[in-house]
């Protein structure tokens, strides 16, 4: 079956590295959902601003051409054990389609009638292509649910340490969700170099930090490109 | 963007007319799902038996070729109200994925060793093409959504009055599926004709029944096109 884009998010996520690994891990994370008409009319969307909560169905667009793999090794039991491909939400599936249980936060509409969601909770790229946007209903929450390896181990969240005149150079609005995403420890859960500097790209920025003993420290931010 | 089905779905639900109008809500709602090669194999499935509930992608298949409509009118709001599409589950959206939750009873492997998965809770007519199939975390439960008009309206679950004697026809591990999808009152939600001989399709049998004041009668069960 051939499905269409119907339209495209925006967020702070300029590269892979440092997205979230699931949604609603950093709350702070936002994006804003631009749609293709005619799905940017106002008609369809009456009603979604009565909803706190919504699914969003969108494009594993990075992993475009990349085969599908039978196991998947996936982050949370640190990158070295295999399950296989359908007991996880990676991206390596035979059909790219990617679901993110976001916050709805805002329904703003342009002086020409354009809608756009504004949405929290985000794990997606900037640029991402959007299929499908469905309300999250109660018939979706089990509380009961046994989440297998997820329930297994906790992420480990780190303490963020940046002086003030590091902060400065972000603007306010991308605050909270750096230093959030920060704290989600963006490295490859493989490598625990001390002495090496990282480098994430966090909307038009570079964000230069080391990590030691729970501690994640910013060494530098530069505006993307200049270092 | 081409997507293809990874396997098929086999309920009870033969026809549209009574299939639960969300996964989860008739929990005794059986489906099996059979994969295609090369996802039929255990490796794709290692670790998912330590999940309870996973999500199901699959294909409004029964809305092949209907166009989209901005605004759909949900059965729960006695199909007179119009919200829109993105404010809805409806099947009549641009890309005709759905997504089902549901609990995982059982891991089969044949002798041949192709997987097949034992579900309940499902939504899904018999033959329905799956997408994906991709565990329920965590992350995904949301107790404090507010959920628009689907709060604001209870489903009426009817008392169902069935003989002995027409049960006696109905294979054991039916019995319940069939009173609770009877229960949740399968009739489309414009008529309420107390005189009016309804008839459901479900497995093999029809099963023939009035509803008056709450209560719905099965007058006749009989095998699939023989009255």
């Amino acid at each position: 079956m051939e499905i269409q884009p119907i339209g495209t998010i925006h967020t702070a996520f300029t590269e892979k590295f440092g997205i979230p690994r699931q949604s609603m891990i950093v709350k702070a994370a936002k994006g804003v959902i631009h749609f293709e008409p005619p799905y940017d009319q106002a008609e369809y969307f009456k009603g979604i601003e009565e909803f706190s909560h919504l699914w969003i169905l969108w494009h594993f667009s990075e992993q475009k051409g990349r085969p599908t793999k039978a196991t998947v090794r996936p982050p949370r039991l640190g990158g070295n054990v295999r399950v296989g491909v359908f007991a996880s939400r990676s991206p390596y599936r035979p059909n790219q389609i990617a679901m993110s249980s976001v916050k709805l936060d805002a329904v703003h509409t342009d002086e020409s009638g354009k809608v756009s969601l504004e949405i929290s909770g985000v794990d997606m790229l900037d640029g991402t292509p959007i299929f499908d946007v469905k309300p999250y209903i109660k018939t979706d929450i089990h509380e009961d649910a046994k989440s297998g390896f997820v329930d297994a181990v906790d992420w480990t969240q780190l303490d963020v340490e940046i002086s003030d005149e590091l902060m400065q150079q972000v603007p306010e609005y991308l605050r909270d969700q750096l230093i959030e995403v920060l704290a989600q420890d963006p490295r490859p859960r493989t490598q625990t170099d001390v002495n090496r500097m990282y480098g994430m790209r966090f909307g038009d920025f570079d964000i230069h930090f080391k990590v030691n003993t729970g501690i994640l420290k910013v060494i530098k931010i530069t505006s993307h490109g200049h270092d």
